[in-house]
């Protein structure tokens, strides 16, 4: 399958995320293969047309968030038959797809996962330095993810349209992929035991970065094949994370150079 | 109007930067040491208590705005006599001094001068990752500068209240004292010869990152020992400074780390 980008333009031409608006024009969304963002579902919301948009969105790793009436209102005053989503700007690919594409490119896989990162600004910063730095796709979970919205894509000056963008359900289940197709896992911790730069970058890798405030999740620190930290020269509050990601893809992108 | 963006944070609990009006106050205020982020002073104010003022801000490297009137009662609707000032939230030192002050404390000099980084938000973002990783100070130009705003204090993790911070009142300037004191100087420089991993950083340095949008100015790239560039793995629009800041420095500290 070719991976398709979409153009970016600079000049905030674009309104915010185009809505779709009810249950039939979803489900044809969904069936079209249109990149949704998000879909809001009305809590109570039941039917034959609500399991299949369920059954789609599931099938297709995109967000689903149950929500009370008051907040479809606010999003919109059509008639929304309980059901909003946000189309998205951007395309996402099977996490499987992305490594066999990088695979057949002759290319090391190099990823960057996101557990838990939320702030838009820190998504956008740390796909432009992956990028910069040579790695080829961004892990993002359905849950506890920041949207990638205009200000997003704005901060990463664009290269979230050109980087590979893979969404998981579960942190776990992407590992695991990863895992199968022979891809390290380093985990950044603050109290790791490896510094990153006596961590071999230069084979398949996937690195995992924390949530701003509380870190990586037990589960990646669990499963992780090495916990890697940055060392600091002094004592200190902990870095802000798109700048730890962007030390850690200058190690890589360094290793891959010099190797 | 760059003062205008002062109310950004979330939880205004902190007054912005205290103002000092008028002309007794402002006179005492530099005669008694306080210190002072910014002068405002009416285009057309003279006398003698003006030019003590002038005098002092310009041995203490306080930088003055020559302002319309307009400015200035939009600023204060008290009685203003033509000259407003912002006292500063943090102490500045003068950068022979804080030579001084690490070579006596035995440490290698590591210094960053940002030569105009105007964004508050890049200004914290690069204190932090200097603190973490060794850099004893910041050298900022008094004109096109960042104020260092509540907000650059917040970016910064409070890092900027740790690390000293040195004023010049022009850039080849601080340049001439550094190089006198035995301090090489690195421009940051897309098109730089030399890979930052190839640079020696355990010798006292300057590392100096410039202007968001122009790089670093001719001056610098004239009188640079070393023209570094992080090398990219992708030709791509450039770094964040902040992000390109922290790759730099966490060069340094390892580089410092292992030596």
């Amino acid at each position: 399958m070719e991976y398709k980008k979409r153009n970016f333009s600079p000049r905030p031409s674009r309104p915010s995320l185009p809505l779709l608006i009810g249950r039939k024009p979803i489900l044809e969304a969904l069936e079209n293969g249109t990149s949704v963002e998000k879909i809001f579902l009305l809590r109570t919301a039941t039917g034959e047309e609500i399991s299949a948009i369920k059954q789609l969105a599931r099938e297709r790793n995109i967000p689903i968030s149950q929500v009370p009436v008051e907040k479809l209102n606010g999003m919109t005053k059509a008639q929304h038959q309980g059901l909003v989503a946000y189309t998205s700007l951007l395309e996402y690919i099977e996490l499987q797809e992305a490594i066999d594409f990088v695979v057949e490119k002759g290319e090391t896989p190099l990823f960057v996962l996101l557990d838990g990162v939320t702030d838009v600004r820190n998504v956008g910063a740390i796909a432009r330095s992956a990028l910069c730095c040579g790695a080829q796709g961004l892990i993002l979970p359905t849950s506890n993810a920041a949207s990638l919205t205009e200000d997003a894509i704005k901060t990463s000056a664009g290269a979230l349209t050109q980087i590979m963008l893979c969404r998981t359900p579960s942190v776990p289940q992407a590992l695991d992929v990863l895992k199968l197709n022979g891809i390290q896992i380093l985990g950044t911790f603050m109290k790791g035991s490896v510094p990153v730069y006596e961590a071999d970058l230069t084979i398949p890798s996937t690195i995992i970065m924390g949530a701003e405030d509380t870190g990586i999740s037990k589960d990646v620190i669990r499963r992780a094949d090495q916990l890697i930290r940055i060392p600091m020269a002094k004592a200190f509050d902990s870095l802000n994370v798109s700048v730890a990601a962007g030390m850690i893809l200058y190690e890589a992108a360094k290793q891959r150079i010099l190797q």
